[in-house]
């Protein structure tokens, strides 16, 4: 360890004490994500307790040069929340910062630590008869800090919007140390620069969010959640056209699941039954939800009686009490855990515009094909944002090999169909250089003059995002 | 005229032709807001017929080291579209940008230039059979890219958000000439920092917006007006919460009209009647909005005549055809029509929490009283937002005294409160001095240093927003 790294970590240790300054094997858990994707190295990890010492630690971390990796959960999937291979980052975790601050149902906000969990922001909300509509399959895991760093999506982006529109304030550390308070709980504030934007989805390369006041919906009193089948991800897509236009934004999730990704659940997560007797190629999951009590299903079913009448699906089934609808949900929800059993899942998360969806897939079918045994595409997601984790299962000894390749050709296709190669997990380092080429070299320019101007030193997560020579 | 000017003026009249530069008579009304608030004198205007000219002119400008002061429709409300009062500014007119590029119902976006009316945008989506949700008062004035750069808000964002949350794409100049095209019409793209979130709201000041990709909704297929009487604006806050826990977010709108208001719409507007009979000391017009085509009205009703038993309004009427629910509009639409008739309007824009609402009301009209006949306190608004235009009615001849007195009276309530002197908008110069002894010192440093990273020789509307030194 270089002399730099030993100053601080005696400073540190004066600071939050030797128990919150780990190393070895306590440190091993913050240096691979979640996932078991990447792995880094660590120096040592920093645990705060509060904003004053994230404050304190980055103070030191500017004076002896010593680049910060802040971490929430770690389930990051772009290999933005470890530590690189060279031993001389700090993990800054965020999870000893777990505190909800206050909530006012009345408000419709609440305010919380960076270092909550995303699933009890969800219970806080829902015990003050509230609903936080983030919702995404790590939520048991995964922290409200880093959903705000990497912009979350998730299966309410159609009605709620993503992580970005479900930010009210924020409070970050700045990389000299000084915290910027925009704890604000005012839905309308336009009084210049709205610099918490800066933040939401930055990764932690711009500064490090402590806390954040967050908005609240009125709960759904009666929700309404169908498996449909259909042919095609065409008709998915003509599907969704239909029941948008009748239904609104009552849909909150239309989630497409394909016939392997179905029949790899029902195989390989306990307990799991397919919501309907029949295989079928292709399903979706609709959810419709209201604050009224009563009457959605009635109707919803007459709308969807009609569509099955124009031919519009080919079967369904709805979901008769909330046993079944967390059956469908486990389906939807584990499709990468359950392909996981049968071999390496290649994860990927891009959007096209909807209508692009078909074309895409059928793409992808097309250059997957060639790997004949070696690797079967799975995808699968939120077909309404345009959204698809368009997957690809191949043998774990392969990986390696196969899965730069898959996602070269992935991208290629998205980029003909001028769609993102990340739509919700970020850039991270894994996604760093692919996207250097893709978005205009006037944005790349200005990202990396932001970067200059919110981080001189570079000591916030340098190498996410974007690549800055560093002075230091 | 300096020498810098004449070069300019030279310069950009061989770029779009002499037409399209003027000054004299034909500048007049660039140098003067819709409201006639403010006046300043511009060198000339330019009046650029695409982003390749408005790339052009400020290339000229920041080697000539001109200002330039973008406008759109002038219609803002806080001296940030006119020249300064030098006349070395020259003002950048988008107006003539006022094309409609592209309309996909399918894909739910529409694309246009900076300079379309908002309320062609409006029409444009309707005749796609879709909804563009932001509408406001100046609707038919206003152009798009004068909304995005305010950061625009009106009588749809409590169902539909602000202008930001509108903008699925942008493209803007920025201060060196260069382009910068983000136009994606993707929901869901993390690649890197969202640069677009910059230029929205901040007033000209780091960019110019020259086209936007926007966001469509599926259009309401039944609404439902009511306009309902109550005796406080605790009574109005109550009301609020209970139909929103009840309609959620079927509520589209929900505002707040004074009796003085309704009184003055009457007198003042012609054809304006009043929807109930009797007068009565406070009103709200709530709108509920959904795709389905029948069925709202019925259910609105029964919850209406529910909170009537439980004596949560006094009186009430619902809008039983176009023409009633278009009248009750112009009487929230015209308030500050209707009162310039009877005197100076010294127009305001806060927000405090929802719950601060009848407080905040009530130390406004404990301070107003103090000038007896000469400040009446109008407050209206947006009570769902927390956001409310308390305006005051003075005599025409003392504005210039009253309205800085009133202003500062009002803020510091606003500030007890830790409410916002800015809700939709803006800052300009009328409120930048105003802002920063409210704001956290790390934010206004951290403004300044977007302010000179963005626009490093101050040539994008200086003294708008934020004042920093320029180097030029």
């Amino acid at each position: 360890m270089n002399a730099h790294l030993d100053s601080f970590r005696t400073d540190a240790t004066a600071l939050i004490g030797e128990a919150y300054v780990v190393s070895g094997a306590d440190a091993a858990p913050f240096e691979v994500d979640f996932w078991k994707q990447y792995e880094g190295k660590a120096a040592f990890v920093v645990r705060p307790a509060n904003t004053l010492e994230v404050a304190g630690l980055v103070r030191l971390a500017a004076q002896y040069r010593v680049s910060l990796v802040p971490q929430g959960g770690n389930t990051g999937l772009v290999n933005g929340g470890i530590p690189d291979g060279t031993g001389n980052e700090v993990v800054l975790s965020l999870q000893r910062m777990n505190h909800i601050l206050a909530v006012d149902p009345a408000g419709d906000y609440l305010t919380v630590e960076a270092g909550v969990i995303l699933a009890d922001v969800q219970k806080a909300a829902e015990a003050a008869d509230r609903l936080f509509p983030l919702s995404l399959g790590a939520e048991g895991s995964c922290r409200i800090g880093g959903n705000i760093a990497t912009n979350a999506g998730g299966v309410n982006v159609l009605r709620y919007g993503m992580m970005r529109d479900l930010v009210l304030g924020l409070e970050v550390v700045l990389s000299d140390g000084s915290i910027l308070n925009l704890l604000k709980p005012l839905r309308k504030d336009n009084t210049g620069y709205d610099l918490k934007q800066l933040f939401i989805g930055s990764e932690g390369t711009l500064g490090i969010v402590t806390a954040a006041t967050l908005r609240l919906a009125a709960p759904a009193r009666e929700r309404v959640t169908f498996w449909l089948a259909v042919a095609t991800p065409e008709a998915a897509v003509e599907l969704f056209r239909h029941s948008r236009g009748v239904f609104g934004d009552l849909i909150s999730s239309f989630e497409l699941i394909s016939s392997y990704g179905v029949e790899a659940a029902c195989t390989h997560l306990p307990g799991v039954r397919r919501p309907l007797a029949q295989p079928y190629p292709w399903h979706v999951l609709i959810e419709l939800a209201w604050t009224f009590t009563t009457g959605l299903r009635e109707r919803a079913e007459q709308v969807i009686a009609k569509l099955f009448e124009e031919d519009r699906f080919i079967d369904g089934a709805i979901a008769e009490n909330e046993a079944q609808r967390l059956m469908m949900w486990r389906i939807r929800e584990g499709q990468s855990e359950a392909t996981s059993k049968i071999g390496y899942v290649v994860r990927s998360d891009v959007t096209v515009a909807i209508a692009d969806i078909p074309e895409l897939i059928q793409r992808c079918d097309a250059f997957t094909a060639d790997y004949g045994s070696d690797a079967a595409v799975l995808p699968f997601g939120h077909i309404g944002d345009g959204n698809l984790h368009m997957n690809f299962v191949v043998p774990r000894e392969k990986a390696k090999e196969l899965a730069p390749r898959l996602f070269e050709q992935l991208f290629v296709e998205v980029d003909n169909l001028k769609g993102s190669i990340s739509a919700e997990h970020g850039v991270g380092r894994a996604k760093r250089d692919a996207i250097v080429s893709r978005k205009p070299p006037e944005a790349m320019v200005l990202m990396a003059r932001l970067k200059t101007t919110l981080d001189p030193d570079g000591i916030l997560n340098p190498g996410v995002v974007v690549a800055v020579p560093t002075k230091g």
